[in-house]
């Protein structure tokens, strides 16, 4: 596809669309492996996108890649990565790697001209992010695109949520709560993993879910954090490995309080050993004249409140995001009849697909993306410093879709 | 107070307002007599209401009684309704004994010229109710005011719903779903009483809670019952008596369907075996442009949808009935401050009391609560007959406060 | 695939399993046709399933039906569907066209061999219903399957509801609250349509929700109806149509009252005018020991209370049906990720391909479709009828999975 | 009734139990008063509590004190607490001043040996709470009781979670959060109060309904805060008053992280611009085997999860906190029969009354409401220093009833 030397050379970068199917390329075949081929299994069905073609999957372990290939509907299989972003029939590369790996690969991907979704959070460090945002901004100029994959912006009820705080409903934003609140570690004898590793995965709720909730409170609001006071905090110290006992070294649980650029305040919290909550993303934004609350648990609900009713008949109406009127949900079937929560990877891949079809820039970018680890390192910060606050170094522009 | 020769005396019948406190007498201190008891020793600490003392509590245990009177406020006990009616000094009399003494009572209170409130449901049969709305047609020409205590009236959720369906919130109404769900039969082995047999409890689920739902259907659309198709079912057909075994004589579920004048369909399904359902009052209530919902087990909240909105933000908006602006609440507490089933009795009293003092006629009439007989024993002769179609053979209007 | 005359040849019918992946035709493409084709898609991305092709999707607009082919992913489209049922290469139908239809490609797909999968209802009448059933018998005697599409009964929470009653869970059943509420003729201008005629569409509601609520009554208690009494009612009777106005001839809403051969009691009722609601089939069910209840608006929650435990913290507990413990969830995401209305489909196909592979035939049989049709026919005998008790003549038994 | 000097004289201190009636004063007759005398009005009628009077209210207009004295039903009304105070027939006062006068009027009382019960906060300054708990401890020894007012640990249903958590149905707490967030502060044109003020207020939100938030945390776990990290925030700075607009000087919002002397982790937020939120004090509660949820705006509802039962039915449960098993509820209705906010008052003052008579010491008594302070304090220190950790010096033992 497009080439760095081509930017201008069409609404399909340098190859004039429809000369043949975009050729896309998935390494990793866990989770989010699953997810997001699932989504691109799916999509075609759904939306009107550009063709492509599951091309490959990659994947360290060729018999294990080679059967999640067939079953996820990719044409083949491989185990490097950097043969695959070689190839001259790959035009998209999406990355459901562990963090770690983001950086190298990005960049790489990018660097080959190949268009780049990658798996949030965007690294495990500030400095493999800011490579990763200079290698975007490079491949921009060239018209290469890149996204970072904070999927639920794509929630049809957020996206709503977002619509009707930027058109106003809400009036000016006074305070926001954030909360995403698992329970998979609520077990103490739930065995160590890399995941629960300071080396391997950065942080631990922090940088895994309340990367998402951040995400959320800048999308939302169209705004960016500029303080921050934090404390993480680790429950159980000690988790059963192969060889005995090993050190839980990242966080269990984290909280926050975030001072945003408009004057709006907002606070985070959240934990995996919360019992009895699975997956409750939840968000609550409160402003002069309107409010609204969500929880990922009840992905198809948005709650809102209108304060310029009369009183009387005020109340936070439960709002089912299945109309057609509703964002993405014309792809989909007659009001009332729910989505998934994989569905919003399946609306990420469309808008991706959209913007290289239409040579726009994705939202969430790198940038974006490091917004938010720059709230997710100031937190570890604060925290380390007894809960000082802590300023952000630098705003982002957060360019909302 | 009052006599019937001079109805035209003044605001307080006969008597000049404001020459001594109207007397106040309640018959029966079960479960009905305590929450009367309450609402009359409560509802001066809230709403202004002409002057009045809680003269005498009658029930036939004196021991029983004298304690009941002691605990609950009033100035003496007594034994012999007959007696109390009879004093110059009772103005009042609030009837909470067993249905079965309802039309003994209430028309010997009425001739005597005091004000008569009778718990609901009107009476065991339709015979006796037609007795009761004779005497108080008769009393109310001479200033003696009636009401039966369809005490759901006034809780402020519905008389807010009654309020917006008046308005034409909802625009024409098309359809009701009203259930009563409760569970305190559930157990097989709870034992034989007074209100399983049909001689004393005229019928079980259906009068005792179907009157409510079916009150409700007529009161919230200002409308009649024209015809039904019921059925009647009783789960658990013996139960233990002090001698052995016992027939259960009256239903434990009934359902119905029921035809209203304005040409809507109502729904109606009662139970005292759905196991889990506490005090489950649903309403539902469906029109052109609106609809709203409502369970008493939550009180305070009201369920409203305004279809006119547009439909990206149209949902059921749960109204916390808690305002200053909402019917009953100015009385009460700030916002949010919820109140409790009880209150309903509070707002009733009030109510009557207001009643006297202006020399206006309550509602529910007599006749409202003649009204809500007739479909129950439509409903009935409907079971008997297999469901087939019954006519209400005459229609009384329903006046909306 | 399988031929009539060598049913015993093994798990795949005749042919040994794995010589060629099933071929695959649907017929329809319009919302059902979409909602099938989708599962067909993406129910090898989740579940172990024998080898297929989506061969060939037919309708009668050849060009419309190609563009469908090629967005839900079949390799060809036709417009005959005698020349497709009569391709070697084609061993399963999957019948989403109208109910007028299912009897004829019905019986001649199964005559000519091919597994038949039949969107619910079974047909408009009886009589179809009851040909539909001898073909289904003939071919299931030479190992062909048949299975109508009931596809709630594979939403995760509703299976694990009708597990916990089979295990016992909820004591002896005594009654069963089923309603579907819809609004989308709510507008009294919605334009007429062929569902809104008799003569296509059979029934209104009844036939195409009211049946959802009735096979989930028998299912959830593997019990049949024996007689009912029922009432049909058309609000808007006159609907704009290109020429003008014209009569609407099916019902907008019914309700009835099922008596069980257990001795249960259930009620049914659905309308498609109950503005707000959106998809709202709803499920209670009271046991003598423990209750449930649904939603299909929030499909991923199933309701139970335990009777049996102590009282003091008994209550309705909401269970997220994502566990890795709970039925269809192993194969999707981990705890607290949600599923959407259309996973329902892709269990249906995982189901019906498992039968398929093993020789099993699969439940809801065409009995069992024929079984609610019973039920549907003898609801609207009785609306005719003045609501007057009519038995279900022939009681089907259901097989549950 | 008791004086200092005869401590041991009985179970109602000097005097004889039945020697009279308990005389009882109120100081304040504005919100809490009419919510105090409302609770003295009706406490009789449904618990068994020691013989009582309501003597006095006192208020500083003389006119409107004794217009409420006649609505709330006290005998007589008064101006001057100190007289009353001195009064040989008062034994119990009851101070619903606003909190600035809680020291002088409480110390005075109780140093004539009057049981005393104080609304919340116990004060608005560390100092004044210590010469109240001074006061208390002297007092205590000669057997006169004091409490103060957290009504919400008499709500059945947090009443109910302490029990399930002091009987170890939670295993070890690992993290509460709790939060309450009001609105009527939302309206930025809402004009100036002495409640917004620091002089007369001491704290905004924090210490109105922080203070709330913080007992229960304590309450609830049994536990106590050792150090915190907090934040205030005013986000409507100016507010008219009569002469133009004035500064606001407390805060409106708070949000802190507290750390328990078990290792237990607290996160408490509050609002009062949270538009929408009515009364919302909300609690969650994590342990190791069970969690709990709690909202006060549906207060007869305890959700607990038991997560020591099969996975596959876990889940939140909705307690209906009306059974007669339930704490305080077998003075009231049957099951299902909610009660409303006030409640919590009655069974406050039935429970100290039910000190009074048996010589025991009530809780929350002030020691406990220093402990609050202390926390308000440190998070008031915190704040001011950018959100570093503030120990809190001194660990009251809370007692739990």
């Amino acid at each position: 596809m497009t080439s760095p030397q081509s930017p201008a050379a069409g609404p399909l970068g340098s190859r004039p669309l429809g000369t043949r199917p975009l050729g896309v390329a998935a390494i990793g075949y866990a989770f989010m492996g699953q997810a997001h081929s699932n989504a691109w299994r799916t999509v075609a069905n759904h939306f009107d996108v550009p063709n492509f073609e599951q091309k490959v999957l990659v994947g360290r372990d060729a018999v294990a890649v080679a059967a999640a290939a067939k079953k996820y509907g990719w044409s083949e299989s491989a185990t490097d990565w950097r043969e695959v972003i070689a190839r001259d029939d790959i035009d998209i590369v999406d990355i459901c790697a562990p963090g770690w790996l983001h950086a190298e690969i990005a960049t790489a991907a990018l660097a080959a001209g190949k268009h780049v979704l990658v798996e949030k959070p965007l690294a495990n460090s500030l400095a493999e992010s800011e490579t990763m945002v200079a290698a975007a901004k490079a491949a921009r100029a060239a018209g290469v695109r890149s996204m970072v994959g904070f999927n639920y912006r794509r929630i049809p009820a957020l996206a709503l949520a977002a619509k009707l705080i930027a058109e106003g409903e809400l009036g000016s934003i006074r305070q926001v709560r954030a909360s995403y609140l698992q329970d998979w570690l609520a077990d103490s004898e739930s065995p160590m993993t890399w995941r629960l590793r300071k080396e391997t995965a950065g942080s631990g709720a922090l940088s895994d879910i309340a990367s998402h909730a951040i995400d959320q409170v800048q999308y939302l609001l169209g705004d960016t954090v500029t303080e921050v006071s934090g404390k993480l905090h680790t429950f159980t110290t000690e988790r059963p490995g192969p060889d005995g006992p090993e050190p839980v070294t990242v966080d269990d649980a984290a909280w926050a309080t975030l001072s945003m650029a408009s004057g709006a305040m907002a606070s985070v919290d959240v934990s995996r050993v919360a019992l009895g909550q699975k997956n409750a993303l939840r968000v609550e934004v409160y402003g002069t004249t309107g409010s609204i609350t969500f929880n990922l648990e009840n992905p198809n609900e948005l709650y809102f409140l209108n304060g310029t009713e009369p009183i009387e008949v005020q109340g936070f109406r439960r709002i089912l995001v299945t109309e057609p009127e509703h964002p993405y949900i014309s792809g989909w079937w007659p009001q009332g009849h729910v989505l998934g929560w994989e569905h919003s990877f399946t609306h990420q891949i469309r808008d991706f697909l959209l913007n290289i079809s239409t040579g726009t820039d994705p939202s969430p970018s790198f940038e974006e993306g490091y917004g938010v680890q720059q709230v997710l390192a100031a937190i570890e910060t604060s925290s380390a410093a007894g809960g000082s606050t802590v300023a952000i170094p630098q705003i982002i522009t957060i360019s909302k879709d």
